[in-house]
Formats: structure tokens, sequence, C-alpha cells
């Protein structure tokens, strides 16, 4: 086998079981790569296998090579809230599995791994092409809504990037599921991250990122999917639960499409800040209660709320179903889209079921809002005059 | 290696050649990992390799721990009806290949792989993350419309289960290829699914299942997707085709987007007894004729037919071209979309291209449909009053 | 190991190193397996893996066997353009990596892998599901637009087939990443195609191509997606950059939808020829300037330009950003969609953003188009009568 390849279990320089800390063998691992592979054109990375297995992780790992994958043999998930909630005496299996790690740092650090390199990107280049796969990152102990919770986080890139790359993975557990500061035409699909405060964070400022494909299940006090200051990401495919909430934050031209939303909170699509051109298009979202308390928003802020101008919602549907008793502020209509602010949003061809009156809603300050087809007369909250209404029959 | 990676090639404990029953192979190793993974909390499971090679399957396979991957080198995928229908004295190959398993039970079992857990899943707990990857499930020998046909089912999963993954396989010839009993979150990806009787069964009931970038290619006589008491499914990407037919029977809240359907036949998006709130967006329907010959549905079945409340279709592209002498009755006008029945479901934004007349019908006991710019007044006809149309100039 | 699981690096039968010319080798393997197996129902094929590093391949690799997968540990792409434009003496790579090839024919070909069976399909057979996964083709130097280039080819399909796969792999300069002629249900997913001349071309006519959830980064000469005669291709969930270009020359219903596009040209998708029934929907557009120059189209050629009938846009969203000095022909309204010709046309509730005027045109020769909520009345410019317009207020 080339000296590229290496699995954790069988690889003879490990002065530590994998089992005992397979982070510390990982970084062994990183140091060999760098032994082994000495000049900027002979750097082509290496692939290290993690077999099915429970290994603990006590030491982070730290990658700062480019085109590095990790790789297991499955994304493991076992929900560990219904275990925590359920008498699991005679169950067969309690622990999550596959190649699965358990994240217990006892180094100080919150990172199950850390991607960064020192230096200035410009002058030590970007991280390239890196690649997590098929194995499961489990915060092994934690409680709802898991932000704040055990704080852990399962990987933290926060050097520039290019290409990086995560799918197929597991990961419940964790206050922080990925976080990716700096990135470039990121990449996650057909991941399953389920229990999680936050699923996926794009800090910083972000170029095309590519979310398709995933579960991301999170509870109320984080986010399924956050970013600030990203130009162009395309979440599509994807069907997000729970408590289903995208933020964007000063963001444009996202594409949002073909996704299932499930919340039991308002706010599952947020543009807060300066956020245009984002399109919003053939989404299904599903606001439920009961699973879970929390005052963060109230029914008026949305279920998709928009700051700022040209974002369009095209051939959506919605479906509302709150028991009059549980909305907030009590006796409110609740806001199914909120422009809340912005010249020209758009929203065509959009249909809104609900158990309760609900309604589209623009604030006093926003202008030029195009409503065609998308409510009920009844269903239209407009503050100001400044707007064309072309209502459902 | 760790002692959780298998190939069925190599593995020592097998008593018999896995090219002449790998079906007991598989059994074995299951049975040798039970014996390795003794306590709830140390069964993380293994991943059983299939390397390329043609391997019959004489006993059933009978999988009951989590975490199981079993994974080949390839979906396989050769077209065996065309094959049958061809002189193939000088083709250089005339079966599936890759990681190819003929289903060729002598054990008086139908199922390939049953996926199944003895006990109430509340007391013995669900099966988690089982994963079926890059491997080829032939029936060997079938003919159209392949249900009935053979009888032979590829997965047949019976217990309760999370997080079940099909990804990147191949199937061919089997009358049902997967079937889904009880499912949370099942997640089927990237198959091929072909010249089968029925592709994708989500029976009992099942929680958001997620169906994405398939191809499902299925004959007359069955479905490419059945589901019933479904909630929530995602079903984007997928490319459908022959006898398109997605059937959903007392089921909420789908999401069916931004797929190709093709078929020779009526019936390609079915939502029967009571379903609601399902979303039906960006897709293009595709409805041919000559390829089969099925009475199952007439032309005025619709394309799309809707019993239920609140459906949503927006923004798809219906293409309809049959002669004129093979529509039945003899004589109709096909139905592109009937509404059976259910109030408030909404039409918006669709286009209708048809060689004939057709038509978008309203049944008498509908009530509050609105179509808005889906059908010209020609292609009109509701048997009641109670609705809102606005007409595609 | 079974004889059908091969490494590049480890296998005895070959007489170069793969690193030398990793082409030669795979040849080599290929004619082991060919000795192998030598009867129409004993040839599964194999796998050939190629661990991370780096390898030139000096010499063309023909596959005329079916089910073939070769496959890697990485996409490994490294931005070349950035490389080649920046201060790289203290960068640690400089060089794309995982199991990367530098194609660098010294045989007179232009292929680094040609996929060709001699005979007649009809006698010898198809070429069945052949798979590239997870590997880095790389052409090593290049300048832009990269067509004309360094006329390097990635992969290059020249016999009919079925089911062919390219999933995960890395392209970077290269004239022609993916060439493919003759294909019935390719599958092209989770690729990273980027500084190339022309990504996917599909030649002669296909068969419901799948191009699904790939970045697709193409320079200003050739195109992203290429197609002729094609029936049926499924374009869903990619993120097309730079100069997003979609060319579909006599083709039909196809169904183009949840992608994300980015173009600093003109003819974003075009619809050449006589394209009927296609579906554009649910789309993010967006048009810059100043990343390359290119006289190719002006800007009264289309964003979207249709030469057919029946096409359809539904839900998309057009966000159009050129300083007014920069549009050609000087001082003209940009065209966001031209029906160049044909007949019913339909669009509906397309949203359209810009920062100077621009229009949606209907040519003398196009007839019966709709346009319903897709511009605002000084949007649209008809050189006919013959369409009708229900203007976003």
């Amino acid at each position: 086998m080339a000296n590229t390849v290496y699995d954790v279990t069988t690889w003879t320089g490990a002065t530590v079981s994998p089992y005992v800390d397979i982070g510390a063998v990982i970084n062994q691992i990183i140091a060999d790569i760098k032994t082994n592979q000495t000049t900027q054109t002979t750097r082509p990375g290496a692939v290290i296998y993690i077999p099915p297995g429970h290994y603990n992780l006590l030491t982070r790992v730290v990658i700062d090579v480019s085109f590095l994958q990790i790789k297991g043999s499955g994304h493991g998930f076992l929900s560990e809230a219904i275990r925590d909630g359920s008498s699991t005496g005679s169950w067969v299996e309690t622990q999550p599995g596959a190649s699965h790690i358990r994240v217990m740092n006892t180094d100080g650090h919150l990172e199950a791994f850390l991607v960064s390199r020192a230096g200035d990107p410009n002058v030590v280049g970007r991280l390239n092409s890196i690649e997590f796969k098929d194995f499961c990152l489990d915060g092994v102990t934690d409680s709802k809504p898991y932000s704040p919770g055990n704080s852990k986080i399962g990987i933290s890139v926060q050097s520039d990037n290019d290409s990086f790359r995560v799918e197929g993975m597991g990961f419940v557990y964790l206050e922080h599921a990925v976080i990716i500061h700096g990135a470039d035409a990121p990449y996650l699909t057909n991941n399953f991250i389920a229990e999680c405060g936050n699923c996926i964070e794009l800090t910083g400022a972000s170029q095309v990122a590519k979310i398709t494909n995933n579960f991301l299940i999170s509870a109320w006090a984080g986010y399924s999917i956050y970013a600030e200051n990203a130009e162009g990401p395309l979440i599509t495919g994807n069907s997000i639960l729970w408590a289903a909430n995208i933020t964007l934050s000063n963001s444009n031209r996202a594409s949002i499409s073909a996704n299932k939303l499930l919340s039991n909170f308002p706010s599952m699509i947020a543009f807060l800040g300066s956020c245009a051109e984002n399109l919003i298009s053939a989404n299904h979202f599903r606001r439920v209660y009961g699973d879970g308390t929390s005052t963060r928003f109230d029914d008026l802020f949305g279920l998709v709320h928009i700051e700022g101008s040209n974002n369009t919602l095209t051939g959506n549907l919605f479906s509302f179903n709150v028991p009059a008793a549980n909305i907030t502020p009590s006796g409110a209509d609740p806001t199914i889209v909120l422009v809340r602010s912005g010249d020209s949003n758009y929203l065509a061809s959009n249909n809104i079921v609900s158990n309760v009156t609900t309604k589209v809603v623009l604030d006093a300050s926003s202008t030029a809002t195009r409503i065609i087809y998308s409510a009920q007369s009844a269903q239209f909250n407009p503050y100001t005059t400044n707007y064309s209404f072309i209502a459902t029959p």
C-alpha cells in the first residue's frame, strides 16, 4: 500500500491506541505525512481510514495540510435524545456506531477537528480540498436545546479554504457540528446532522457554498444554517427539521430551493441586516407546535423574515398549524412572511395553509413589494401603501 | 485491519464460497459480529466489503444489528430487458457486473436482504444507520411488467428503523427493489433502480423519508415510489422513468420537487385517500405512448390525481403526447390534473403542452380549488362551481 | 483480496511505475482483467484504486470493458488559475493533490481516458456502468479561457454507453473535462470541475442524462454543459459559475431546476435550433461583469435564449448588474430572456432585478408567447403582436 494510506487501527507509528485517543493518533499521522511530504510540489496529502469501532477523542486534531481525506465506514447515527428519554435496559445498542468518535477532549479545547494553518493565506496558501467522509462525531452527553450546551464543536475550519468537503458524515450531540470561516466553494452533502445546537455555520465571509441533500436537525436555540456576509450559497434538497432555522446575515444571492423545512418555532428563514436578491423557491414549510419551548421569536417575526431588497419567493407552500392558545403574543395573527424592510421584494405563486388566520405583513419602511397570488385579501397586512398586491382568490 | 472490516472473499470464517452463496457468508459474518460485540455499548457494527465479482445468493441475509454497512465497488447495472430482447451472441458482457449479486434464493424466502429484529422496538431498540452502498442486486430472470413477476425482493426492512441508507446501489429484475416498513429518516440517494416492478415502497408509516438524486425506472404494474401514512417525505432530483408512478396514500406534507418524470401511462403522481398539504413544484412531466400496455388507469385518471385538501402545484411543466387513437376511453379529453376531492387545492404557474385537447378537471365534490395561470379556458373542466379560476391567456 | 481489486501502486504486473505513467499501468491492468475474465457471463469488471499521490499520465488509457470502477481518495482540487496569478514562493502546496493525475500525454493523444469499444454496439454490446470516482484529473498548464487551450481531454466516452458514472471527481486545467457520446442514463454528480474550457459535453445524442449537485466552473469560450439532440436531461442542484453557459442544441424536455448560475457573460442558458418543452424552474441567475473579456455574445443575446416552442420558465430570479459603459452594443437595453423563435413559450412568476433597464424580448417570428408576472411593462419589448402579456405591477 502506498504510504499515503493510513488506517488508525494498524498504523505502527502511533504511541497510543486509537480507541483511547484517536485525536492523538491522527495528529501523529499528520506529523508523519509532513515528514514524508517535504516540498510544495510533493504534497498530495493522504487518506486516513477509520474502521467501524468506538473511538474516544481526548486530543483535538489540528489539520494544516491540504488534500487530507478522513474517511470511515458509516455515519453511525443513533438518536441520543430518544435514548436519553427512554428505558434502555434491553436495547441492543445504546451508543452511536459505525466509525464512531466520542468527542471527549481532555486538552482544554472544544473542537474535535480544527482545520487551521498559521500564516497569511496569501503567503502560505489556502487549505484546499480537505474531506471528511462517512464517520460519526458524537458529543456523548448533552441536553436540549444543546446551545448553550456541552460547548463541543465537531469540525471547525478557521483558515481560508477552498473546495472543502463534508460528505456522508453523522453528527450528534454537539453544540456546533460544523463551523467554516472564510470558505470558498465548500461542499456539504449527504450528511446526517441531528440533535445539535447548530448544524452548519459559515462565518467571516463565504463564496458559493453548497449545502445539499442533508438532514439538518437542530433544536430551538441555534441554527440549522447560519451564514454571514455570504455570496451565492446554494441550499437545495435538504430536510431541515425540528427547529428549522436558516439565518443569513448581510448575505446576497443565496438560492434556497426544493427543501423540506419543519419547525416548532418562527424564523424558519431569516434574512437579517442587508440581504439582497436571495431566492426562496419550491420549498415546503411546515410549522407545528409542541416539541420544545422558546421565547426567542414570537409569531410576528415571520416564518420567513426579510430585511433587504429584491428578495424573491416563488412557488412555496406554507403549512401552519399551531393551537390558537399557543400563539405569542396572545391573540395575534401569526406572520407567515414579514417584509421587515427593503425595496422591491417579490412574492409570487406561494400558497398558505393555516389553522388560524395568518398574515403576510409589510413593514411601514418597506417599499414596492409585489405580492402576487401569495395571500388572500384577508391574509394581507400592509403597514404601508407602497406595494402592489394581486390577491389570491 | 480491525476486526470490524470483512471482505466476503477473504474472510476465513465462512463455510461456503461467497460465489456459491454470498447470503450464507454474510449471515455467518453477522454471527461473527455478534460474537465479538457483546454489550449494548460495544456494538459499533462492521463493514462488509463485496469486491467486484458475480455472486449467487441462495440464502436470505437477515440483519438484526445496527450500523452494518454492506459495500461494493459499483452499481453494475446492465439492461437485462434490452439484453433479453436482443441477439447477444457477440456481446462482450451479458450479465450485470461490478459487485454483482444474483438473487437466487433456494431457502423458500423472497428477500435477498431482510432487515428485522425480534422484539418490540421500544424494548429492544430500533435498528439504526444500516447502510447498503455501491453494489448490484439482480433478480436474474423476469418479464415485463415485473409485477407480478419473479416475486423477488432486493431489500426488505421490517422492523422500526432510523437513518437507514441505500446509496449508489443498482437494482434490476426484482419485483420489489426496496421495501421499508416503519421508517424514520430513511435516506435513498444516488441509486440506479431499473427494470423492477416496484422501486421504493414505504409501508406502515414513515417520517421524513428522503428520496433524492435517483434513477427510478419501473414498469406499468407497480410503483416508482409508494408510501402509505407518510409524513413529510422529500422527493427531489430524481429521474423517474418508463411508467413513472409516485403514489401516496393517506400521506401529508410531501415535497416533490425538481424531478424529471416520464411515463407511458396515467397516474404519474397520485394522492389517494386523504392527502393534505403536499407540494409538487418545478417538476417536468412527460407522458408518451407505446412502451407497454395496461388498463390500470384510463386517461381520465389524471397525470396528477388528487384526493385531499390544500395540495399545491406550482411551476410544473406537463408535456402530453399520445396519439388520439390510443386514448382511453375513446374520444375522451385526457386529464392532466384531476382534483378528485378535497378543499382548497392550489395550482399556480403550471404549463400544459399537449398534442390533443387535455383538461384540468375538478370533481363535483371538490371545493375552493384555485387554478391560477395553470390552464387555458378550453383546458378547464369543472364539475362544480365552487372554485376560483384565472385562465392562462 | 479478490483478483478484481487492483491498487496501481502495488500491482505487480506493471512494467512501469504509476508515478511515471499511470496510464500505462491502468492499460496493463485492463489487459490483465481481460486475461482473467474470458466469457460473456464472467466479466464483472474490477475496481482500480489510486491512492493519494502525484501521478503522471503519459499514455492514454483505453477502456473497453464494462463495470470498471476507477477510484481515488479525494477530488484534490487546487485553483491553478489563482496559483498562476500569485506569488507562491511560500505556499505550502502548489499542486492539486489527493489522488492526483497529471495529464501529460506523450503518445500523441489528447485524452487521459478514452472509453471506447470497437464494433457495432448492437453486435458487441454497449459499455455499461463504468465509474470514475474521487480522483483528480489535472491538465497541468493552461491559460484562460482554456478553449482553445491545451487541447487536453479528461474523459472521453466515444462508444454507446449505459448508466455511466462520474462522481466526486476533480477536474482542472483541461480544455474538455468530460465528453460523452451516445449516452443513455449517464450520471454525473458531486463533481468539482473548475478552470476548464468545457465541463460536460453530451455529443451525438443522449437519453435522460443526470447532471446533479456539481460545481461547474468554466471560462468564457466554452460551455458549462453542452448537449446536442438530447432527450430529457435533468440538470439540478448545480452551482455553475464564472461563465455559466448551458447550451442545448435541438434538445427537448430538459429539466433545469434549482441551480445557482453566475456569469460574466450573456448566454447563461441557450436553446438553439429546435428545442421544445424544456423547463427552467427555481433557478438563480446572476450576471456580473469584469472577470474575462469576450465578444462571443452581445447583451441582446439574452441571459436565456430560446429557439423553439413550448419552453417554460417558472419561478426564477434574474439578477443583472453590469456597468452601463460595459454593455454591448453600446446603449442597448440588455436582454434577460430572448424568445428568438417558436410558438407558445411560457414564462410565469419570474423576477428580474437589474441596475439598468433590461428587457424580455420577443422576436418577430415568435408566436403566442405567454409572459405572466415576469416583466414590468417597461421591461417588455415585443417585435410581434402575437403574445399574451400580464405585466408585473
